[in-house]
């Protein structure tokens, strides 16, 4: 019931993965379109993986893409241009102090980033800086605390909290999506709407069994293996016990829950 | 911040428990109507809570609400009646065997039941004799282990795992929402579809605040006190500072997440 598939080589497969991103991408950015001609900036693109998304709901709007790492922008770079599409420009920058005017930009968008921020709130008053007055913030992130399964199990809820303890101690916060309200508030945001996308997951929807349950989650927590045990979390057996029970909610009669949340927001002043 | 009001005397406040009222009605039953002429089987309707808005929902169908308790049945009807239905026959029996003929009723129609039941799928078999061919059923659950909140707080779970396990050990599931897709598939009913429906709360929505965090999810956990003490389930500090955090998330930067489930299922023979 652990088994794990060798994919990638199988055409249906990779069916099942462009479905299992769309679903997602439906869900999370389906209500993300901008303007004609109104200019946008996406803090923290990493390799690009909500860029192209982005570029492609809002065709005729400029899009400016900036990430700390050089080796991301040129991946992201090149998934956009493998896409076809031309309204983004990718800059260098630290998010703390990014090369722009004040009041450059219409719209700012942060997807999975402030998740690996010690200070969100500062992160968020430096972009807002950059944004004219009436333009608006949307943040997405997820929110690991929110995962709930059946079978239920204490050995895969303490392999999560294994992942959840990790990026506390890099700085991060992998249960910052519930906290979107009160950290835009805080920074001196109006009008936050906040509203969470949860993604449910039963035998009735194998796209996301496979795509989301086991290759995005569950391989997320079984990739902390080696740190968990490292940093005297668990031990391997627990460990172990607590992944396989992850890939049991994979099973027919399994069940997997998780939320993402997304937050729209307004510069007043 | 852990201060609890007075209320009920106060017009507005009034105003604002029909808001939630609404709000939550709205997010559980807006997609249940029965068409002109079907028979529709309530079972388990207790006091009449979604007994109006089923009728009302459906106001030409023919809806039978069964109960164990006749008085409860009696506060089911007075509630009926004073919404000025008449479209629901009131009828005592027991679920398990309850008193009508097979394949009588178009739609079954069950929310807030099977949590309390030892044996849900021999309930959900029994229901299914007495549908149609062809003749859908719909669940409703809630589902406790779902709740996430910030700020998080150790004790403020461990409170609510107090109401968990007493309901446990009554024969029932407090965390039974997930688990609708094995449930019904397991019961034979085909076609199986779950939708997650989560009430989420922060400062912007106030209605929900004090009518959901508030006086319906913390004070249903404060409402277990004496019971867990006597099962000696947590120390008597811990269940009240508990408590207090959960009070706390209504505070302006809480916020409280909670997730109802919604199974509509098909018997095909």
């Amino acid at each position: 019931m652990a088994r794990r598939y060798v994919h990638g080589y199988d055409p249906r497969e990779n069916t099942r993965l462009q479905d299992q991103a769309s679903t997602l991408v439906q869900l999370l950015h389906c209500d993300t379109a901008y303007a004609a001609g109104t200019t946008v900036l996406e803090a923290g693109c990493g390799v690009g993986a909500q860029t192209v998304t982005l570029a492609r709901n809002s065709p005729d709007a400029q899009i400016t893409s900036v990430d700390l790492s050089e080796r991301s922008l040129a991946q992201a770079q090149a998934a956009v241009a493998a896409a076809g599409l031309t309204n983004v420009t990718f800059r260098q920058g630290d998010i703390f102090d990014l090369p722009f005017a004040p009041e450059s930009f219409d719209h700012v968008f942060v997807c999975f980033v402030l998740e690996h921020l010690a200070e969100p709130v500062r992160a968020l008053v430096e972009l807002k800086k950059l944004l004219k007055v009436g333009g608006s913030m949307t943040a997405i992130e997820g929110d690991h605390g929110s995962t709930h399964f059946h079978p239920d199990s204490t050995k895969a809820h303490a392999a999560i909290r294994c992942q959840v303890e990790l990026q506390r101690q890099a700085g991060g916060n992998a249960n910052i999506g519930r906290e979107l309200f009160p950290l835009l508030t805080e920074a001196g945001f109006d009008a936050v709407r906040v509203s969470p996308r949860m993604v449910y997951v039963d035998a009735s929807r194998p796209e996301l069994v496979e795509g989301f349950t086991r290759k995005t989650f569950t391989a997320m927590v079984d990739g902390v293996r080696a740190a968990a045990l490292e940093a005297g979390l668990i031990d391997a057996a627990d460990f172990d016990e607590g992944v396989r029970d992850l890939y049991r909610t994979t099973e027919p009669d399994g069940v997997f829950c998780y939320t993402f949340f997304k937050a729209v927001a307004v510069k007043n002043a």
